[in-house]
């Protein structure tokens, strides 16, 4: 066997593993721990990964994963990061196309208020609070920027999974969190982008933010709207096609020229996958495909989870750093459901319905890993801040999804007699 | 950016060129041109590949794929070669679950006879040509050897694609080919693993030999007949589940552990995958899984047809490599169709039945392809008699499915009035 047969065989018994693994352990949450399935499939990660389970010496078959070197940020080979990761893509493609367009529109003010709250509130206690245990110099220390930074992010995959599961996404607040979340990541992955300018170049002059600033939100607002001009045009050529698959793979093929256009913007591939099946889901074209993007769903999305789990290495953090994690936790929670909640009390929701908001923004999930990645390859973090955001995220990813169950299972509704805030057409 | 968002961001790009491509020169060939699309993704492949267009700087986006050194097998990434065999095993998985197993096993001794056949005629032409036009020493040349070996494989892809495209798997033709293309690439495989064995060792023994042929072939039979055995209970267990996506992931799962199996025991991973669809083929699971697999289906495959086509580098090859790889191609086309046609006539096959299934057996597709990848990286063959095999290859994989389309046209039944030859019950 070549070394490229050696590398593929390697990676169907990971596949292999991790789709069997995933749904054992998501059917074990979701009926013995009333539990959502995406925390099993997260916890089945952190068991089978290469720092636990998978890094073993299995007498016959050896082991399931590559060694793995101290300190590594990705564990695992080009080939499975990069099924997790159009796993990602997927993820939020088909999130786009579930979400109705119109009402994110309607929700677009609260929505914002929201995601200026739970950007601002987090950064601040993230920055200062790293400051405080003697983790950085001062709060102009790129250490404490990016903790910062890392800490406005919040998982849009996590919380498009769970309020799924719970049927919620159509809700005021439901529409609300998924328009915040993606702001929140706009905003979560600029704030990153001039950390690591910072870093690289040490010019942190205003305008010099300013720009990325503007370039990356320009960008962000160009491709959702030029997406959602030419939606019905795309929607007719796709039905043009008579070959068998046509539509799904070309409408999976624009989703990765959205995710690969964002990624080089200095934007998440995500963010453009979402933008492309947001603009898509009015048409006609999103109901035929949504029957066959659940198959490619079930495929590949329990991969990206898994993968992230397997990111945590829990055996490498000291006494310390737990302590500081446990922290900086507390800190990521309430922020984020304060900094996020008042503003929605404001923006038209009752205590219920911004406690359900406050809560759906908590879970970093796997935008702050993927934040977390670039800190630590770049050589903004050591292993110690590393370990504090792996834990902070695990953390609130944890918390989120059993809280949003109890919170959305009385079925009141969320907002004020008079509605809220609306941009009123 | 770091190298790992360089390395995706990269990948998505290719994916979404890969997939627009692959349906637009799919509807191309299939609308306009009259012949199977799964030509224009090959086609598309070798246009848009690292070595023609996806080499070329464009200003502004770079090249479309990393610089490739001259020589190299496999030009393209990890990530996208790995996306490519999982597209491959996904295939055969739904080419196992789409065959009809009693209608198999009924055909198992026509499909043995062509078979038989079909390895011998071609494996004695290509080695004695080899020697004969200087490429090799003497018939116990392992290059003799290994270009008598490639000449015995016959596609399972190609053919079911084309068989699928038609609407004609499940004839006593169709059935007869895909089992006994089956065999031949177990048989293939074999004498490729002996080959490389001999390369390695020296050790070119009858006991030798007869050891890696009983394993190899034990190993198949005892894998499929495991799975037949325990086929409803898979069924009834992945029935059990209740979250979302649970069945199409565990049978998935299932099938890249039988295509690791498969590996790690000397075969091909589409073996496996093959073997487990086909144990399956009979289960209520089977019927559930058609429609979500049928997604992933339309997602993975094109990438495999659209990267098989890549592999080709069409200017690297000389004048005198040309008319060999002609003279090879002949031969290959005049042993396969004979070597598989006389012997279905002896199996109860009429005329137009036997040319059915010869030119079915024609296509030496992926196969071929992954045996020559092996033959360059081991040292075996050199630039020239690669660059003959993949003219081989290609030249009978693009003649197959015209031909076939225009045998099967009228419907006019393959067999003599006498049935073909069965395994009575």
């Amino acid at each position: 066997m070549d070394e490229s047969a050696e590398l593929i065989t390697r990676l169907v018994f990971q596949l292999a593993v991790i789709l069997i693994a995933a749904k054992l352990a998501g059917e074990a949450f979701e009926r013995y721990l009333k539990m959502p399935a995406v925390l099993g499939e997260l916890a089945a990660g952190i068991i089978i990964g290469p720092f636990a389970l998978g890094g073993w010496d299995v007498p016959v078959i050896g082991t399931l994963f590559e060694h793995v070197e101290a300190g590594v940020t990705i564990p695992v080979s080009e080939g499975l990061w990069s099924i997790a990761q159009i796993g990602s893509v997927v993820l939020l493609f088909m999130a786009g196309i579930e979400t109705d367009l119109r009402q994110f529109l309607r929700y677009a003010r609260p929505a914002s208020i929201v995601a200026s709250g739970g950007v601002v509130f987090p950064f601040i206690l993230g920055a200062v609070l790293t400051v405080a245990f003697g983790y950085a110099d001062g709060l102009s220390d790129v250490k404490a920027l990016f903790l910062g930074a890392v800490m406005t992010a919040t998982s849009i995959g996590i919380t498009v999974r769970v309020l799924g599961d719970l049927r919620r996404l159509a809700t005021p607040e439901g529409v609300t969190i998924l328009g915040a979340a993606v702001l929140d990541d706009v905003l979560g992955i600029l704030a990153l982008t001039v950390v690591v300018g910072l870093k690289e170049t040490g010019d942190f002059s205003l305008s010099s933010v300013g720009f990325v600033a503007f370039k990356t939100l320009g960008f962000w607002i160009a491709l959702t709207g030029v997406v959602i001009l030419l939606a019905r045009h795309i929607s007719a050529v796709l039905g043009w096609f008579r070959v068998s698959g046509a539509a799904l793979a070309l409408a999976l093929g624009l989703a990765f020229l959205a995710a690969g256009l964002a990624e080089s913007a200095g934007l998440a591939m995500i963010i453009g996958a979402f933008s492309i099946g947001l603009a898509l889901s009015g048409t006609d074209l999103a109901h035929r495909l949504e029957e066959p993007l659940r198959g490619v769903y079930a495929a590949l999305v329990p991969v990206f989870f898994v993968v992230m789990g397997m990111l945590v290495d829990v055996g490498s953090l000291g006494r310390d750093v737990w302590a500081f994690g446990l922290i900086i936790t507390l800190a990521a929670v309430v922020g984020k459901v304060a900094g996020s909640g008042f503003p929605a009390l404001l923006a038209g929701f009752n205590a219920r319905g911004a406690a359900r908001i406050g809560v759906g923004m908590l879970p970093r999930g796997e935008v702050a890993l993927i934040m977390a990645g670039v800190g630590i390859s770049e050589g903004i973090i050591g292993q110690d801040l590393y370990g504090v955001t792996i834990l902070m995220t695990i953390a609130t990813t944890a918390i989120a999804p059993p809280v949003l169950a109890v919170l959305f299972r009385d079925e009141a509704p969320g907002v004020r007699r008079t509605a809220p805030a609306q941009d009123a057409g």
